[in-house]
């Protein structure tokens, strides 16, 4: 066997994502066999001195630094793995991309559309590798999805609906977080969660057409979050400050797509008792699927032919050796988690980087990224002038 | 006990609808304790006079008729019962109104909301009783879920979201039968479908306040039926003429409700693999429900009070004595089927006609008719037009 | 048409299961198409004077007596339906066979084999058709389980496991009601529940080979009803006496079926949560079947052929028209009830009687009753002497 | 913080189970915060040189060794993994006893409950840690099921029932691998799946009192490997010699728990379509409770407390913050998968090591083992005596 290649990683942020991310690096050298890439965890930068030292220590890199400017400057770093809040995705990617750092980037890749326009400019003109991270098209069940889409086993595409509901903000004393707040997220549900339906209804049923949306804000004013860091989770303390929220709670769409299917998009942070509740399903004029991530290792199938006395939904457990990514894991039936969904992603990119392939049509690119900054845009614009808005490219 | 009442019973119709009727009222007799009062089957009336007497014969109606006026002249009917096609509800209703009879007509009560306000119009001026069979407000989990709204468990409503998805015209060569003929039917899947949810809607969270929708027809063109009846599932005889198909297939909508609550509502024919499913779920601050009419014994219910530990959704298997309408039927577990919802209608329809009762707001009404279909035809306007629509009064 | 057969009902007993029966003789005439026969109802009889003849009336049966023999002697009853209590199953029904009358009697058929061998002796020496009301046979979806079955489409069969949870006496207060007393009874939750699911073993995967079982009473005494008659749900008046409960709570059994099968049984009344849970599994080498009671609509079905990427369970919504039963009743996702398997056993068994066909295989007959007696016995002999029984014959 | 102990691990056997373990060990480091210990893959034994050596790199030992005695020499191993089959348990295990190494072992412990007597010996006597990996205890799911039970919220224990089912030797020319053996694996699916529901019921209810047993083989012969190590997938090469298989393809007992309790066990490998699919469910007098392996983020829960109205089974969703082991992973929704259990498991294990605490009661100890062994032996020897067996002590 050759030397496998190593590749830096240097990454930005140590929160969430940041933990599912180092998961990926640490577990894919021997999960994934063979391994596209040896990642070697460079360095990892974020505000806190101290706290990035403990990541540092923690999950295994060899520097700390608090200026993402260090990462993008280290010649020892040749991925730079961007999940930091929304409003630090543009400049350290563009930077990156400067500095010949291929670049994966947290979802949405920026907070409109054209931010994300730069940021793809940036990538595509330093011809380095570029992937946001849409990591659900590495759930087995949805790449398996894809699979049966492509082999024309639905026929027409006549509809696709989706939804992404959770239910974390239903308290209006939870804190107006980053998260909802303009300045650093762009937008709310939609471009957290929504983004990811987006970009499965593109990855899986093709552009979309038309959005006629609305949105709303149920809890207009939060307490702040009593220090600058707060987790997702959090409280604030009694006798806090207010800010407003301005961002979206929800959004609520009836789509038309550009291969002729319709139906409807749905994201909102205040569906009490769903937690992680993302969901599709898609009807074909020869089948149809869905699909609930809480579920993730099934996916439903009916198939129009066959004899009407057998005929129904199928589930199928996506754990079989023939089904995507699974022969890396663990005989059938031995169900895996949602950071698995990351060891795919970060060995696709891996491989794109080390043998120089597309990182699509599978992996979201840059481009993704930025189709689906566009559709959130006309999402947006569609709730505001109450009219049905035509998805530009 | 007193002699019950006896109301005569005219009937319009004998196919699916007329099938469904006539179990409920011979079987809510015996089923109901007390009876509300008792349904004598006075006259049937249908076009083909072979077919309407078989249908008298079969179901047990003294007399048969081949127009509807003879129905609505015979002073033994005190109920005109009309389960004819959409475009045969408003004449004899009118005409039924004026002549001093009950009416309880199947949904949607007109092709569109002009029609369905010269009904209600006719009826109010009559002082009759009226009802649109929306049967569904009679399901024992639906019934369950508006007495949990009532008394405020789910706390202010977020999102209704709602969808009724079909299968059965998925074969293009599936022929243009009446619901597929605008002159007919008025709308497609819009009022034949759509219409629950949107009575649904509105029985359950209220009115709505603005659509953002959209319609297809996907196949624009299908054979015509080989004879003027045609049943439900029939197919073309070869070489036989074609005509367009002017309804729509499907819709899409978002949707704003006036209490504030926002969401998605979509009725299709074409989600091959869906038989029945109609199903909503309803976020509230306090608990959401989930219902699917495929499983209707059932009723999902998060309370947002209790444990982390043992919070989840809970499955209400919805046949305990103590749940609506089930005293009448069987002990637990021992599940009820669709045709029950006419009966416990009907029911109330009978007990509103015999102690001059009201049939709002648990039953439907003429009212309530006319407000779906202004609520439909709000849908296609705004899927005419592009814009969102907002709801008028 | 040829006239239909009249068919003079006598029914010995009106609580639940006469209920039960009622609705399917009144509604069989207009749903099944054509129906077999047209059962007249003839004569009642229970003990209660008022009570029966109020039954009589809300029933509509032209006369009411107060003594089963009353029923036998009846010249105009032609088929003895007998729904009282075990203990009251053998003496009407040995008597109403030597009086040339047709039988349908609940189950279990008897207290034990013996009785029950007793009463297949009259009814074989009468030559009179003979049925035992094991309704879960009639249910669309063990039908097509049947059918699949015999089609040889599940290949050898590995395994059947049955079980049927109740928790109606979880109560230790919940009183001493005649099912739980062994004289009355013959067992407990052996005979009610195990019975229906000894039957749908031998119905579905042939006759038992050896049982292993053992039996429990967790609660060995329990206050006395306040009257003879004492509604399945009632509570004992506060200070009542108590009396000992001899017969079984619960039975557990692994088995051997004559075809090399091994499963499990189990039926209970304390099983906290589970209302008629009645399910089984079938695994076969060329496919698995699944049932649930409680979702009694819908079949499970593993097939071993296909693709590994879309093999899986599917869950066949069995209410298509190419399905058991369903051309009588309603469109395709329009579910039934459980009272509808009534409405088939006993079409089914009017079709026997007017048309002289074999009530068996499709349908239970006394000796289907006295081989699960048999059964059973073989179970409490089992649990009794702490060793496998061999099934005799 | 002080410097955490590091734990030097040696483990024998590099196949599925050995795979699962070292992910575990290279995961907990940073996903369980704080660590309990560190390990550190000291060396790692097989029979191949080649192949061992291989798994030496790809899994980050710093050794490999072909005979597990140079693993129990090793004075750096502080702790014996061994993952080998299971009549590679016994001498290794004694050895590292004796060597005063702490003991991991996998399920189940031995072929035997002689051969796990001689274990549990060698262990306590050598006052070394002992675990076997029971890793099912570690499912959140199952600890919280754990955690109700232990806090009394079922009440009385009525019954336990629990089936472990799995697909993987349908075929009969799937091969005699090892796992087919008596001499190599001691029994079949019994110890292999079974001994995981032994060990949840002594769990989760209490010691079993007695046993009334069945085994059965139903495929006799097998084509013998064409290598000495087949995996588990492998299909033998034409031609080749047939072996006998000696050991039970499944066992069904009917149970008596020392608490009272009844209910039934299963195991199976021809349970065609099913997978993983391990269950259980468990009937008190104030609650219930099941769980299904292959959706192993969910329990169920039905509390007897509470309105009829809203009653039912509650699916929790185990993945919140309160919930056993979850606040290491990720938000709520966010599931996990099947080789989590190790990590917990694992944890557990170093934890006792490093701070001298029990194993027991929350992880299986080789006092488990062996109790489970004694089970397994009263199942065979109930089901070849045809008796009721009482589970000695």
């Amino acid at each position: 066997m050759d030397a496998l290649t190593e590749i830096g990683v240097g990454m930005l942020g140590y929160a969430f994502m940041g933990k599912a991310h180092v998961n990926a690096y640490r577990t894919l050298p021997y999960m994934i066999q063979p391994p596209p890439a040896l990642p070697r965890l460079e360095a990892i930068a974020g505000r806190d001195a101290v706290a990035v030292r403990e990541a540092a220590e923690r999950y295994g890199f060899r520097k700390s630094y608090t200026d993402w400017r260090q990462l993008v400057a280290d010649p020892a770093v040749a991925l730079l793995d961007n999940g930091g809040p929304n409003d630090v995705h543009a400049a350290p990617c563009i930077a990156g991309a400067k500095a010949g750092k291929h670049l994966l980037c947290e979802k949405p890749l920026a907070r409109d559309g054209a931010e994300a326009k730069q940021m793809l400019a940036a990538a595509s003109r330093a011809h380095v590798k570029h992937m946001v991270a849409f990591n659900y098209r590495f759930v087995p069940a949805v790449r398996q999805a894809y699979e049966l889409i492509r082999a024309g086993e639905l026929g027409e595409i006549r509809h696709f609906r989706a939804h992404y509901l959770q239910d974390w903000i239903t308290d209006p004393e939870f804190p107006r977080v980053w998260r909802l707040d303009r300045k650093a997220a762009g937008s709310g549900a939609l471009g957290d969660l929504g983004a990811h339906v987006v970009d499965l209804a593109r990855f899986l049923v093709g552009e979309l057409k038309s959005v006629a949306a609305l949105t709303r804000t149920f809890i207009k004013e939060r307490p702040l979050p009593t220090a600058s860091k707060v987790p997702r989770g959090a409280r604030a303390a009694a006798g806090g400050k207010r800010a407003p929220v301005d961002v979206d709670d929800t959004f609520a769409a009836a789509i038309e797509l550009e291969g002729g299917a319709t139906g409807t998009l749905e994201a909102t942070r205040l569906a009490l008792g769903r937690k992680n509740h993302m969901g599709f399903e898609i009807n074909g004029s020869r089948a149809s699927l869905s699909f609930d991530l809480e579920r993730l290792n099934e996916l439903n199938l009916y198939r129009g032919d066959g004899r009407p006395e057998t005929k129904g939904w199928t589930e199928v457990l996506v754990t079989e050796p023939e089904h995507p990514f699974i022969k890396n894991w663990w005989p059938p039936g031995h169900v895996i988690g949602w950071e698995h969904t990351f060891v795919h992603e970060i060995a696709h990119l891996l491989d794109a980087i080390a043998n120089d392939r597309d990182v699509a049509p599978l992996g979201a690119t840059f481009e993704d990224g930025y189709r689906a900054a566009v559709i959130c845009d006309a999402i947006l614009e569609s709730a505001r002038e109450g009219r049905r808005v035509e998805v530009g490219r």
